[in-house]
């Protein structure tokens, strides 16, 4: 089991995988980088948004690292998405020669946290049990809007065997800061989605008899944001490539 | 047991009360109104300080109402504090003269939403028993500073009976929005307290034999900021003094 400075490293290095069970009991999180003159419109979009955009940092302008994130924002996650006007333009494993002196960058809570506490209370999670990526769809849900930024709710999914969901809702709510308890249970029609097995994120996994699929809110909202409001300039994380910061998940859990 | 719209209109008439007590299940909130040039700096202030600044609305420039307070924020709270350069240079029951355009209010969480569940859970409320405010006091704790806005942590302190603190944390902790588990129990000198007979806010009470200090972080700490930054405006509330809203209290129980 690596610690977050030895997993950073590697990273550095060019190792590009998924983090989910990299590091167990040390957060990971979401990180959106924009130029501060979007900083305030993205800050309370995601105030207004507090489930799927659930704040644990924010760094000066210009700042490459974070004070919950020891490494450096620019290298030291597997790899990251550039956004320009809203269109994906790159995804690489670096982004120290797009950096600018004022970007404002943004630590997004992450459902890794609480999935250590689902296995912990008995609840089966499909996608680490398959070694892949969560699967994650854009809804037909707006997100409460700020300023210049909008976009729609994005969500991921976790098929919960029916008589383990109320356990997984006690569980995960606990976790405020890390997107809380599910938005959404059973129903994917409601929410907009015709086919879970073609997400729009990450990968689809399996659904079996007695299980119900359970719709957490997911950090990638910020960049469908991103998508719809076209900043001139945004970098993001690829999705399921965390930054594995230097916060214990113990320290979000309540009460 | 007035309404939320029935108290907003008592207090628009001229009312002057603190606000304990009333419309009990609907949460009460501190108000903070900045002109827009220091929003970003606040919202940010209050994100690195959640526990002093949970931040429940936040206002579009110049609206005089909010998604989650439907009356006048002008005129339908029992009495404002303004402050000029960080001066505090009035106290009144309407602000609806010095409104400006740009003017951008923050509601920020307040204790009075998790009292009802301390009493429920048997655990005594002094100052409620006493019919008098919370004592609040200025402490030696610097909140972690953003952009032009710093000042120390305020915090309110309750006496609890040492075979009920465990129970006092246990309750509060379920209500992050309005400030969650205490900041510090016991020992008022670490805090910079000499004198809990002399709170800088509210009114003092009485500590019984067998109580402890127990010290909850308390959303005056934006107006120390105020006065501590110099914003060139502001307007807050009395302390004790407080916005009621059209949300309930159970909507920020967790889990």
């Amino acid at each position: 089991m690596l610690t977050p400075p030895e997993a950073r490293e590697k990273f550095r290095a060019g190792l590009r995988v998924p983090t989910s069970g990299y590091c167990a009991g040390w957060t990971q999180a979401n990180l959106l980088s924009l130029p501060r003159e979007y900083a305030y419109d993205f800050l309370l979009f995601a105030q207004r948004n507090p489930q799927a955009c659930p704040v644990l940092d924010v760094t000066e302008p210009g700042e490459t690292s974070a004070s919950i994130f020891a490494g450096d924002l620019r290298t030291d996650l597997p790899a990251y998405r550039v956004y320009r006007d809203g269109a994906l333009v790159d995804e690489r494993t670096e982004v120290v020669d797009l950096w600018r002196d004022d970007m404002v960058t943004f630590l997004i809570g992450c459902s890794f946290t609480f999935e250590a506490a689902l296995l912990e209370a008995g609840v089966p999670v499909r996608h680490i049990e398959a070694g892949s990526n969560v699967p994650m769809y854009r809804t037909n849900r707006e997100c409460r809007p700020a300023g210049g930024m909008s976009g729609p709710l994005v969500v991921s999914m976790r098929p919960v065997p029916a008589d383990l969901v109320a356990t997984a809702v006690r569980v995960t709510s606990r976790y405020p800061a890390v997107h809380g308890a599910p938005v959404h249970i059973g129903a994917p029609g409601l929410l907009g989605i015709d086919d879970l097995s073609s997400p729009d994120f990450g990968d689809a996994v399996e659904i079996r008899a007695g299980e119900v699929p359970v719709f957490w809110a997911c950090g990638v909202t910020p960049q469908a944001a991103v998508m719809r409001s076209k900043p001139s300039f945004a970098i993001g994380h690829a999705p399921g490539h965390m930054a594995i910061t230097d916060a214990r998940d113990s320290g979000f859990q309540l009460p």
